[in-house]
């Protein structure tokens, strides 16, 4: 199950020295960390996802704490996902991507499109957040079942008030740049993130989804364009796409979800 | 009380056409602005609190819904802060600092310090938002009043787990730099924003931060040697600073605050 990991890293050590991206996040969900997969699976970067490798390969999520507990490597970031590039760790999903994103051909060159890439990435941050407290609305450190009843009445406001606000804002986006693509004429790592969005939006909320979309129709071709891409289509036909799951940032509780 | 807004900006016609910085946020309280604030105020650069001036002037909240709802500069900003130089707007308090900090020394130049400056600014960014959660765990559409039960639990999380979580990785961080500053030897945004969140901290939560403090030293420290800088000092004493309220992001509610 592990071994198309190893298939994707270089072969040439030459090459891995120079290139070599390691992607540290939880094994078992998608969660933060997919929206780097995504970008390296649309570049066709290689990288390794390490804490799905097995402990004996140097891998697992002991692999992952290793590194946060030291201090070797200089400053460490706050939580997972983060990447290593040589001796370089760098934390935040969103500042992973605008990292990659000029190394890779996922955003324009000039600066005002990087600014404005990253601008609508730290949206989709605060939006994913919104999404996770929603059954999260009263500690990380609790179970859904123990914040059951405050999850509700978050998510009755989720699904009226923000959810309808964050999408159309990004329709409006969208259509402020022609309605294709988020930033410039190419595809860029914002236009994979909005797809993971409402991917996982409609995994959780598809009655209060239903509803929204219609509304939002660039948002919904932008994201059919992009899942129609030949490696983000292979990508999410292979074992290297994780499931949804009631573990992740997406979750699907039908008491959470809009009345029809 | 809006004269000194006019006074900081630059006399000389064609300076201003080339720098002037355009700060849109709400004008009553110091919230998501304030970081940015802070960065002028401290690079000695100046800028215009746009609606904090008189209508009559260009200025007030209805100068920033008008940009908000306008097409006319392209990409609009999620939300307030955001910041007008020329034609271009940014939105994003910690996109607005890095935009900001190489051009007016609040940064090193090298790649990897602004990444780096960034990671921890986005940390901050993080731990913002769960602080005003604490007051809003429920909807920012709702008053405190209508969410207080819910306040107080998830604030008994904050104080017990949360804050101290983000305080001590902060030292840490600080400890990994050297213990003085956070990026490089000399003072950054990030430093400033640092600031910021003590300060903020102590005023919301005095019972608790009295507790953490104790295991924060350099942090402590850190935010002393900020409060001392002389342009930080007349800023924080001018009228420009506004005081921390109940309508703002820091909120003291001794309800929520740890039991001693």
């Amino acid at each position: 199950v592990f071994f198309f990991l190893f298939l994707s890293m270089p072969r040439d050590s030459s090459v891995s020295m120079k290139t070599c991206y390691e992607l540290y996040y939880w094994p078992s969900i998608q969660g933060r960390g997919e929206f780097v997969r995504l970008a390296f699976e649309e570049a066709g970067v290689p990288y390794v996802d390490v804490a799905r490798l097995p402990a004996k390969r140097g891998g697992g999520v002991p692999a992952m704490t290793k590194l946060l507990e030291s201090d070797a490597l200089g400053l460490v970031p706050f939580a997972p996902p983060f990447l290593k590039v040589g001796s370089l760790l760098l934390g935040h999903t969103a500042n992973i991507l605008q990292y990659l994103g000029p190394r890779h051909g996922l955003v324009p060159d000039d600066e005002v499109s990087r600014l404005h890439a990253h601008q609508l990435q730290l949206s989709v941050t605060d939006f994913v957040a919104e999404i996770h407290d929603t059954h999260h609305p009263i500690s990380v450190g609790l179970y859904y079942e123990d914040q059951k009843r405050e999850a509700k009445k978050r998510a009755s406001y989720f699904v009226k008030e923000r959810l309808p606000l964050f999408l159309n804002y990004f329709e409006r986006a969208l259509v402020q740049n022609g309605g294709e693509r988020f930033i410039g004429s190419a595809i860029s790592y914002v236009d994979l993130s909005l797809f993971q969005v409402l991917v996982g939006l409609r995994y959780a909320f598809p009655k209060a989804m239903a509803r929204v979309e219609k509304s939002t129709p660039k948002l919904v071709a932008l994201a059919d364009s992009v899942a129609a891409r030949p490696r983000i289509a292979a990508y999410l036909a292979s074992n290297r796409r994780l499931p949804f799951s009631e573990e992740d940032v997406f979750r699907h509780y039908p008491e959470l979800d809009a009345k029809p």
